[in-house]
This record gives structure tokens, sequence and C-alpha cells, in this order.
């Protein structure tokens, strides 16, 4: 990679929200980046940062939302087209164009369960508050954890159970790839926001139990979640624990 | 292409959907396909033909739902997926591995978009009939049509404004790719699911406009859509007529 070549990652500076499937990537494979907006605004960072990407005054296509990647020229948005991309450089997927787009097919899964989880606590619009929206979020809230929930895990467990080739420890072909990272953070994340319903939907999925405890004890993952790199969960982000949200 | 690696689209037999953006695909470059739950249940056709994907019990790794793409050995799902693979078999996008990750991100913005329309009249949950979740409806569409459909338009119309390399007539690079198709339907669906809002929405988008004039206009895609291939919109897919979800 020539020196100019450093990787950008652009996101708000708050939470660990979508721009962390793509922090996984780099902290796995021990990757400098730079956390744009996590610096100061006299150093170019900060949600200033974020906005010149969104109003079109940097380089390139200009995106619709962060997460933002800058490789040199090229500024690419939306995690699964960034993962796409860095995943193949940093040889986290294999080299086989068929098992890519598989790959890529599970992370777009992955996004719609982001998606859907997401749309828990804001059912109604993302520019209203939680509480002006409250009582469709525990409509959607208790769907999504009777329905939807244990649909999309029990679908990522029978993956897990029906590939062989990689004794079931992994998703895509025979060994470790991004979409197993993109896999453990969701599952951090819903156990986060869902501590019952992620108890009950798990119960009888042994596989993906597996797999998040097998990425979360690999050395630079787990080095990387005890660092203060490493963004709590919070109340701005997708994951959020409302106590009421996960209610029987 | 060996005889044998014929391009099978398996979606629901009802409803445009999603699965019209890998058609329209197919019907732009002229490429011989099969729609297979289109067939007679007794040529391995209709909704049987999608269970059997589905539980696993075809080929390959098993999709989370439809539209899926068969094509020889290979079992692939998710929209963005699909497009960007046939994309590059059919010359639908440039060569340029950069503008194919523009193109990408592109595509899976239409897809954010495409999610957030069809939630317009499921905000609660896939699972309740439309008139069980009405009242949520016509609130989160009342917001889609005044704040989220307005950006995500204004987004792509900004996009082709800034394309000077194709005098802003395409999305991506210098000449016409699949996102341009995706683009075009997604248009066609909105001014039928919202023509108030759409109508509105577009004032001020000459960009956006003349893009779907100019898709709707190619030969094949003018004649595929006279065709009785293409199925009418209907208030079984993403694209939903409702009168009362369209009024100021």
């Amino acid at each position: 990679m020539p020196a100019h070549e450093r990787y950008e990652l652009i996101y708000w500076p708050f939470l660990p929200g979508r721009g962390e499937y793509v922090r996984l990537l780099f902290e796995e494979t021990r990757t400098p980046y730079v956390d744009v907006a996590r610096l100061p605004e006299s150093q170019g960072g900060g949600v200033a940062a974020i906005q010149r990407y969104l109003s079109g005054s940097e380089a390139g296509v200009p995106p619709f939302a962060p997460p933002i990647l800058r490789v040199g020229d090229l500024v690419i948005a939306q995690v699964a087209n960034i993962c796409q991309f860095l995943a193949r450089r940093l040889e986290l997927v294999p080299a086989e164009a068929g098992l890519q787009s598989i790959a890529n097919q599970l992370q777009l899964t992955i996004a719609d369960l982001v998606a859907e989880t997401h749309d828990t606590h804001h059912p109604l619009g993302v520019s209203l508050y939680y509480e002006d929206q409250q009582e469709a979020a525990r409509e959607r809230a208790r769907l999504f954890r009777a329905q939807r929930l244990p649909k999309f895990l029990g679908y990522f467990d029978q993956i897990l159970a029906r590939n062989e080739s990689s004794h079931h420890e992994y998703l895509v072909g025979e060994g470790f790839t991004y979409v197993d990272l993109s896999l453990f953070h969701t599952l951090r994340g819903l156990s986060h926001a869902f501590p019952n319903g992620y108890a009950r939907a798990t119960e009888r999925l042994p596989n993906i139990v597996a797999l998040r405890n097998r990425i979360a004890t690999r050395p630079n993952i787990a080095s990387y979640v005890a660092s203060a790199r490493c963004l709590p969960f919070n109340e701005h982000g997708i994951f959020r624990h409302y106590p009421e949200l996960d209610h029987d």
C-alpha cells in the first residue's frame, strides 16, 4: 500500500453504530486506520468531517450516510460495500468469486437484521424521538422478539450447521471471514438491546452461540473490545437497551 | 456461457417486488432467463420452487428470502448481490473496480429506499395485515413523504447533477449501468404508490425525471414494460397505492 493510501473511516464519533462493522476488519487484521471524526476538529475531525463528505465538498461521489471509507482517491459508503472492498484487500474473504457472492449475500442479510433492529425503537421515523413513538415501538419490538429475531438467528445457526467445510465454525467456505466478524458484532448488540429476547432466541442455537464465543476470544478482537477505541453501546445507536422493549 | 448454465430467477410469481430489479437486467440485455416460480408446478414452478430453496433442499447455501438467482451450481440471493454479479457478466457496469464499488454503494442506497418504502405500509411488522397497522402506517407514510422521499430523491438528483462524465444522464461513470435500471424501477414504483408525494418531491429534480424518461424509452425496456412478462404493481408488493397514505 503506498504511504498516501492510508485508510480513513468517517463515522459518528459518539456511538459504535454501523461504523463498528468496518472497525472490526481493521482491528482483527491490526491494519492502521484513522477514525477521522474521533479526531479533534482542529485536526480535521469531529462531526464537521462527516458533513464535508455528505455535502459533497470532499472528493468523490457523495455518500447518502456514513460510514464512509476513504483510501487515496476512492471514497465509498454503505457497510456491506465497504466490508466487501476491505475484506478482499485484508484477506478476510476467499479469493473465489462464488464464495465472495455468498459472503456478500450473508452480509446483506445481516444488514437487513440490523435495519430491523434499529426500527424496533424507531418504527415511525428517524426524525421523531424514541419517546414520541414508544407505543408503536413496543408493538414492533414485541413482534421482532417473537418472530423476526428467532427467524434471523435460526437462519444463521442453520448456515453454520450446514457448513461442513468449516466444521460448522464459520459461515462462508472453509475458514474465518469478515461475515463472521459482522455476525459476532450483531449478536453482541442484540444481547445488549434485548437480553431476555436474545437469551430465549438462542436457547437452541448452539452454533451461533459458539461462533460468538469463538470470535470474542480471537486475540485482536478481545484486546480491541477491552480497549478505549471500542465505544460502548448506548442509547444513540442501533442497539439500544430499553427494558420496556424487552418485556414479555 | 455453457448450455447448462442457464439463468434461473426464483421469485414470487404474483408481484413485481424485488424480483423486478433482477428481471430488468435480463430484459435490457435480451438475455434468456427462466422465471422459475411463474412456471406451472408440474414443470417445477410455483411457490413450491421458492420453498425448496428456502428450506435448503436445493443446492447451495439457503437464502433467507427471494429473489434467488441460480446459474449452474451457483445459488445466490439479495438483490444488490445478484445485480452486482449479473451486471459484470452482462456488461451493465464498467470493469473498473472503483466504479463497481460506487455502483454497489448507490444500489445499496436504492435498497434502503425500497425497504423504507415497504415499511410505510408495514411499520409494525410483516406478519400483520396492513389493515391492522393502518394508524401507524399513516404516520410513517406522512413522515416518509415529507422527509425521507425528498431526501432520497434529492440525493440521486444531485448524483446525476455532479456526474459530468455522463453529461448528467447516468449515475455511475460515463455510461448506462444497472444502477440506472434500478433507480428507474424505483421511480416507477414510487409514482405508483404515492402519486401526490412523488409529484411534489420531483418538482425541482429535473435530472431524475429525465433519467426515468430516458430509461423508459430504451427499446428493450419499453417493449418489456408493455409485455405480459411485466407484472403490474399491486397491493401485495413493495409499491402499493393506498390513497390514505398519500394524503396531505
